[in-house]
């Protein structure tokens, strides 16, 4: 089983990469791109006995405390079977 | 129109971050986790004019050559209407 762990700056914290990533973008001509927000991802692989809502419980745990910064940064995930 | 880009280390390619991320996960209780591998996640904000077929293959071309260093990374995309 394996969870995808998407980690995002809050919409209302600068993203100065991303910031960067446009502009670099609408330079070589891709000016139709407007906003770009650069994040984290990350792919857990979890142990197979695991049972789905144990999954889910921990890997919104490890989310939640290890890998997210909750003063700036927000999560979503998805367990993939 | 946004469009979700994920770009990965490719399997072949080690990943010390990940694998520290693992480590720390299972020094603190985390045992069920087997693997950890990170990457990169962007949200791309398009222009609204955009059709979506053109909008992908935009997608597919900054994501290929922009995005990701084709030696060591591979992507994925996802785009939402």
């Amino acid at each position: 089983m394996k969870a995808h762990v998407y980690v995002t700056l809050k919409t209302s914290v600068l993203d100065p990469q991303g910031q960067t990533i446009q502009n670099a973008l609408r330079k070589i001509g891709y000016g139709q791109v407007d906003g770009v927000r650069q994040g984290k991802y990350f792919v857990l692989s979890l142990a197979d006995g695991l049972a789905a809502d144990q999954a889910r419980e921990q890997v919104e745990k490890i989310a939640r405390d290890v890998l997210t910064n909750p003063v700036i940064e927000e999560f979503s995930y998805r367990i993939e079977e």
